[in-house]
């Protein structure tokens, strides 16, 4: 089994060399601005806690799992304890509002620990980030009386949140969805519907759970211009915030799935249940949205966390695992020498570390535009926050967690047999790792939304905002020439291929589905290079100065050149395969399919 | 849950249209020649008992998985009578001598049931197929008198076989094994040490097992040239075949694992257990290439067959599953289209076709090898096999393994979150495939292997009559010139790429290493992109001949062209990253990872 440890020295560098959270945070309005001993401090405080007390429970709750009886759920054992200590830290309430009991930090420190937390226990950490999500929406989306009577137990922990979306007939595709809500004359709804795949949905974690329900209010049109969204609590809450009676809302189940145990994955019934809607009415997916696009950024994190802790795992056994000999010998005195010297281990070793840093500087990078977004100090900082963030999250949800998974997938591999064994938590990982691709939008989903709405839609202009700061960087940077040089080519492809698609799809309505995908990874692949790229000028340049932490600079430098010349190839791959179009796809008949 | 039907109509494809198996069976001596209708009542008879007896134990065994206590193992319900009823039906005989009670058909005719069972139940074929490599074995170097007291009980399915090479310190490393053998007066070895990791080493289907177990003669030299081979029968056996006592071999736990539940994986200790020498003293690990070779090409197998069952739910899946509109819309009458008509589906849907159907190309291609090699009429037709597949053994076992992993990946994400729940099976699928990359020698190993002893080591001889064969192919087909034309690139890239190798090598100590998996993986999309052109070509001669299957047809040519545009391309991103070279994985010291 891997001990998590905290990769504390790359998040300084990510945190604070390569972005400069320090200065970042002075020019926020509306929230804390702690200085990089402070920030220091509280990411160690973190750590301790994901170490010490979320690490040991994470075989524990893949072993246990939840259990389900007559509509109660119990979490493995510890979950329960945790929460409540991770609550009274303050952990929940991290960057809320300090009028409902928050404390007021920038959101991109809650990124930081959320990573974390992800390494150490995935399925736990689900628990406490859905509750967030669930804080953020009813900030933004409820009455002033109800963020009274809701948002303070939810920041102090004594009550979770949900999202609740998928039906069984609908996943993607919500215009779908048959809940329904019925006015009632006090202005609250009667929700009446079934909901599946209800993370955290219900547990004995918290002794209330605020559900946000999306449903279609009786009359409204069909499809998802007919979706509201309503605050549902498990248990009936009085106008002075006091706990009732239960509220209509019951689990019939809780699914057995390939990974995250320790989180009850429920089928949600409401049968009459009191809501309350949030926002305009017919306008939910709007206002979903806030918890969507949260949690899409949470989703990433996870991957990437999961690429981190696989590597520290990858690492410590390929240190320890003597086999054969490598050139130069590691260990003479030995009868093998360890792995870590032959260059396949080393290949799948960097790929690891490649994506674990590389998608922790991209989870900063969207952590940094969510603090723009929610306190930029002015209207233009903030749209230009909301219009870089758009086009970033689809990426990070989409290539963060395919490259989470095959980072948790090389993992076993360095491990060989003992990969597969479950006492060396490798294969945990592996499939703990595995929804990161499905949920909150599946890799398809994002893949079209990133083209159509991000791209597409705003005739490039995001993109090509991104492109210039890229290209900007290319030509003043000191960085290797040939480094440059070659993500200066896959720059370059980016627009062409972009500006390719945008005139090819508009005869061709299946380019973008047959475009998705590869698209995704284009980006994701070429965005990582630009900060891998970044990360070694700040690296050659601590060298320059005469750091005395030579060996992670180096280390830095050389992981840079590996993702430039092994890992960027790789969009180039995915041009290509654009290029080829869709009917490649199309062209086959079903019954060609021929089983 | 996906049901497994067998593709038989694919099966008779690639067996009798692409390899014309009939008559290659003309071709053989030494074995039956079953004609094409007594070839397809075999496959149809192993196909109705994948179906029916072991498909529906495939979930069965990995919830229930195997149970050790004091020693025994019990296997699953309904797991030993599935192994009585097939031993009884003569599956475990099929190829073997008819001498030992075998039935004496050609090898091939096995891989093609092979991958049935497989299909149905890896877990479960297990118990037979390492059975399979051990009478193998013993056939070849145990002496007659052995031969005739071990081979006809195990041929009859009343015993069965392992091997035990890996120990807790050595796996890949078999040169550091400590197990030990004692000579007796008597001609027999007294066997010490104890084996990890071995597959089907203790379990309730049969009354006796023979390990076939490396260990070293007391006084040996050391490593790899100093181990030796013994047949170890769980229990004793006298001269005339009768069992006996218990002989010294323990199993002292079983691994709990990601997959392959159903298959009982020992810790079997040794203790002075008594073992009789096959072959030479000192030549074990030659003597047990027999085994390895045929477990390698077993396990591709396995990898595909779990491309082919994911494919298959998927498929089904997706032709049910209505989620949003397609361009054409499919279905008018419902309130959203099946997700086959989605063009990110159908790229994996083809993905998962394509390498389901080439890998069965590759397997049974291999297949026709082993006949050749075994039954071949003359010295040196079994030597041009014996090359031939030296050289694609490595290939096939790495390459299906690692796109079979990918496969069962894809076929989870068609399911979107419902690939994620157990009941619907596809999860079990990635699970149960995930240890075929790792077991019988890592993909990095085969990599290695390929590279040095397969391509380098004789001067090129092998590949080079592969190259010319495929040569000769593209320029005499009637295939789309288009379609030819990028694999002739990818065989001339092949070429040129391996001669570059064999120089850089010479003086880069790493190279080989670092270019093992990309090499690897090279080979294999540039050879399964042979296959399918030939298969486009033998579909378009269907077609113009006026065949009624026109959809079977249809299929073949439109996944031959998905597979040379959409998959071949990879093969270009390996060349690249190979031409990169040792620089870029070598450099990092081990303190620059950072961890």
């Amino acid at each position: 089994m891997p001990s998590y440890k905290a990769p504390l020295r790359d998040i300084t560098f990510v945190a604070q060399e390569l972005l400069d959270l320090s200065s970042h945070y002075q020019q926020l309005a509306g929230c804390e601005a702690p200085d990089a001993a402070t920030f220091a401090a509280i990411v160690e405080e973190g750590a301790k806690f994901a170490e010490q007390v979320l690490a040991p429970l994470n075989a524990v709750g893949d072993q246990h799992g939840c259990q389900w009886q007559d509509g109660k759920v119990s979490t493995p054992p510890g979950f329960a304890d945790a929460f409540k200590r991770f609550a009274a830290n303050g952990w929940l309430g991290l960057d809320k509002d300090p009028a409902y009991g928050g404390q007021g930090l920038p959101p991109s420190l809650g990124f930081v620990n959320h990573e974390m937390v992800c390494s150490a226990n995935h399925a736990w950490g689900m628990y406490g980030n859905l509750t967030g999500g669930a804080i953020s929406t009813l900030s933004e989306h409820a009455d002033a009386a109800l963020r009274q009577r809701l948002l303070p137990p939810m920041i102090a922990g004594r009550w979770s949140g949900t999202m609740c979306l998928t039906e069984a007939h609908c996943g993607s595709d919500l215009g779908l969805l048959r809940t329904s809500a019925r006015p009632e004359a006090d202005g609250s709804y009667r929700i009446n519907g079934s909901k599946i795949f209800i993370s955290a949905g219900e547990h004995d974690l918290t002794e209330n759970i605020v559900h946000l329900v999306l449903a279609r209010i009786e009359g409204a049109p069909a499809g998802v211009k007919g979706i509201s969204l309503f605050a549902v609590p498990k248990r009936q809450v009085d106008e002075a915030g006091n706990l009732g009676q239960p509220n209509g809302v019951s689990c019939g189940a809780i699914e057995h799935k390939m990974g995250i145990h320790g989180n009850a994955t429920c089928v949600l019934n409401f049968d009459g249940a009191t809501g309350y809607l949030l926002g305009e009415a017919n306008r939910g997916l709007n206002a979903m949205f806030t918890y969507i696009n949260e949690s899409r950024l949470a989703v990433s994190q996870q991957a990437q966390a999961h690429a981190e802790a696989s590597f520290q795992g990858a690492l410590t056994y390929a240190r320890d695992r003597l086999q054969m000999r490598t050139t130069p010998r590691l260990r003479a005195d030995q009868p093998a020498d360890p792995i870590i010297g032959h260059a396949d281990v080393r290949r799948m070793l960097l790929t690891q570390k490649a994506y674990a840093e590389g998608g922790r500087m991209l989870a900063y990078t969207c952590a940094k535009g969510v603090d723009l977004l929610h306190h930029g100090a002015t209207p233009g900082v903030r749209q230009a926050a909301a219009r870089r963030l758009a086009l970033l999250t689809p990426i990070a949800k989409g290539f963060l967690t395919e490259t989470g998974n095959e980072a948790a997938q090389l993992g076993i591999q360095v491990f060989g047999g003992h990969g597969f064994i479950r006492e060396w938590g490798m294969e945990q990982i592996a499939r703990d790792v595995r929804i990161t691709a499905i949920y909150e939008g599946t890799n398809t989903i994002q893949g079209i939304d990133l083209l159509t709405r991000k791209v597409l839609a705003d005739g490039g202009e995001a993109l090509s905002e991104l492109l210039a700061e890229i290209e900007t960087f290319i030509h003043t940077t000191s960085a290797s020439a040939d480094l440059a040089q070659a993500l200066h080519d896959r720059v370059i492809a980016w627009r062409e291929v972009s500006e390719w698609l945008r005139d090819a799809s508009a005869t061709d309505a299946n380019l973008v589905g047959a475009s998705a995908y590869d698209y995704l990874m284009l980006c994701g692949y070429t965005l990582i290079g630009y900060l891998w790229l970044r990360a070694a000028c700040v690296a050659e340049q601590a060298l320059a100065a005469g750091s005395e932490d030579i060996a992670f600079y180096q280390g830095k430098r050389e992981t840079a050149r590996f993702y430039l010349q092994r890992l960027l190839p790789r969009a180039s791959l995915h041009e290509t395969l654009i290029r080829t179009g869709s009917d490649n796809l199309m062209r086959i008949s079903d019954s060609a399919f021929a089983r």
